[in-house]
């Protein structure tokens, strides 16, 4: 029966969007049989929620909620924009985004304004990617990502990154990519700085990838979200201003992470016309629009305070690296983050699987963090933390962390 | 070539997904070409955007912007929900849905909270839509009904709505319905109140409908918007608390058009437990969460001061009465809406086609309308008002369509 094939196949798509152990659904699990399986006493502690960032800790660009009210106060101007977003917004942000990414951006035709860099995302795959399209999907990388694919009946053909080696050897398999592209795949997307490292890629690697891109006609999308805090000494490379460039290239960005606005869902993608036509097209059957007062907000982007980026910026790197301090002096193999507040730190054997230890860390030790195979299906023995929190919270959950690979270790 | 095959493919989805002359996004059209075709000079008077409601003649409910507040001051509680939204708010609306729909609503399985009720329709279909799938879709109706459809690689199967006879004749062609269920007919998907027409299906044909779907094992998504702005001797019917109904049902409401909240971008969509995780499965790729600090404002809805609703829907009802007596004197046949702010009036031949009509009442005559087509790809001989304007440019407006009418009649 037709039906029936339709009903397997919708099956098997949300089998493939399971959410149950994606960041911030761990509310929703069932922690009643852990009793049974845990070692020792719980271990005591403030809780410490790694699977996001902690806004409170870490609050909103001064000001956002009166912004906001600007944006309320002008009523049905504000209310009903173009699905692509406010025109005034536009261009202002187009000027901003220009400027950060050293490439001009046109307001009007090469810029979309989204609810969310996950809004940004899915209409961004959306308008490339259709049943059978193989897109390379980078390992480990953004959870959503290889979800994204499959939902949109694409094929996910996987790239492996370096990230515990040397700084020189780190990077996207070079080989695997061109082999990919040469069978195929005719679109590619990938975050940098990496979520789950906070690997950067260097500008070697980014002008590779685009000469690549350029060479096979490859769709590039970028996710960038985390490209605003870059810790000392570190270089960001903009693909959209490399020499040469793939024809169809789309930057997402949003001020959810480094800016903490995320309780606004406001994002941008911003590239080549014709695909941000298509995802203005998608976005008005998705979700017409950004809330149109929560686009007011954007006028605090890339317009912070004098040094309020560069303090937080160094209060993250001050967390990080006692972070990393505590891991490595515990031989939990973890790479440094180069940008962006993810860590994502090698766990040694345990005695129970990796779900398991990630529910057990909540159970016992108050502390959420995010599973490695949410990132790369293959890998099940790391754990990513989100450290945008309470300095001293967080410090102590790491030891709770190390405390707790110490107990369950084989 | 197989990617050849796949660009095709994209092409034609985006095709079917044009948004030129969707409301709200005539401000992209060219109007330059208009000139040579005009006939007289330009109608001086106020302009009126009848493609959305105005949000300054009818401002949102009381105090929203107060609650939004008290939502942003919560921090990272409110900014980070459940991907279904926040868990003490699905606890309130679930209770006030259930009231009003005459059903329970249990906060926990059987409610998701979404941007905006667009959102909700794109979650609901993108769980029960695959490629294949038959989908009745009622004509005239919601714009994005049949585009999402087809977005999701289903098949329209259409179903004729009598809504221009004597009120005991209008409703769904039934014996229409039943024949698509026979043939496999999986999925029905209809909004009540009508939009465009304002059209509220009867008992009866609530009845006939959930029977139906009951006896065929057919899903229903009913859009249920406007059910809140019901006017005077009407009544309602929710097809959630018919006696038989179908198994899998989802009922769509939000707080945009009554309550003039779209800025803020929320909906609801509640029924069927298994539907809604899927919707949440989905949610969790296409933008995470209706915007946090915005799910706040939800305290109002159902909640809203003594007499305001009631002054609410006295108010339009002044407008429609006057609108239907300027059209019905001018001959323009026009169904009565029993609910909701949708006016659907029937244009004489012209002596240009709608599209064009469309434009030139933007470019003479200050005034903007959707065209029946969006609503029905066969329809050309109607226009879509949303009459929540302010009062007296409505009225002037509606006289200016006239003369139009006049101006263009063959």
């Amino acid at each position: 029966m037709i039906e029936n094939l339709i009903t397997k196949t919708l099956d098997e798509k949300f089998k493939a969007l399971e959410a149950e152990n994606a960041p911030g659904q761990e509310v929703r699990q069932d922690l009643s049989q852990l009793e049974h399986i845990m070692k020792g006493g719980k271990l005591t502690g403030v809780p410490v929620d790694f699977s996001h960032g902690d806004v409170d800790a870490f609050p909103p660009t001064p000001n956002s909620d009166s912004y906001w009210q600007e944006g309320f106060k002008k009523g049905g101007a504000q209310a009903y924009t173009e699905y692509r977003g406010a025109l005034n917004i536009r261009k202002t942000l187009a000027k901003r985004l220009g400027d950060f990414t050293k490439k001009p951006v046109l307001a009007d035709s090469e810029l979309i304004l989204t609810p969310g860099t996950q809004g940004a995302l899915f209409l961004a795959l959306g308008a490339t990617v259709a049943t059978g399209t193989k897109v390379a999907v980078v390992e480990p990388d953004y959870f959503a990502n290889r979800k994204l694919v499959k939902f949109f009946g694409g094929q996910v053909v996987p790239i492996t990154l370096r990230y515990l080696e040397s700084n020189s050897n780190n990077g996207l398999d070079l080989n695997a990519l061109e082999t990919a592209f040469k069978q195929g795949t005719t679109v590619l997307v990938f975050s940098t700085p990496n979520n789950p490292t906070g690997l950067v890629y260097s500008q070697k690697m980014i002008t590779d990838i685009a000469v690549l891109a350029n060479t096979y006609n490859v769709t590039v999308i970028v996710d960038q979200l985390y490209s605003r805090m870059l810790y000392s000494g570190e270089v960001y490379t903009h693909l959209r201003s490399c020499q040469v460039q793939p024809e169809n290239l789309i930057t997402i960005m949003g001020p959810s992470k480094t800016e903490s606005l995320s309780g606004y869902r406001l994002g941008a993608a911003f590239g080549t016309p014709s695909i941000i036509d298509r995802m203005e097209r998608l976005q008005a059957i998705v979700s017409l629009r950004a809330a149109g007062y929560n686009q007011a907000v954007f006028e605090t982007w890339f317009n912070e305070p004098d040094g309020w980026l560069e303090n937080r910026i160094n209060q993250h790197e001050a967390i990080r690296d006692e972070l990393l301090e505590i891991f490595r002096n515990a031989n939990l193999q973890t790479a440094t983050p180069q940008a962006g507040s993810y860590l994502f730190p090698k766990l040694p054997a345990l005695s129970v699987d990796l779900n398991t230890f990630v529910r057990l860390l909540r159970y016992q030790a108050y502390i959420t963090v995010t599973p490695a195979s949410e990132f790369a299906p293959h890998l099940k023995d790391s754990i990513r933390l989100n450290f945008s929190q309470d300095h001293d919270a967080a410090i102590a959950a790491a030891k709770r962390i190390v405390k707790m690979v110490e107990i369950y270790a084989l």
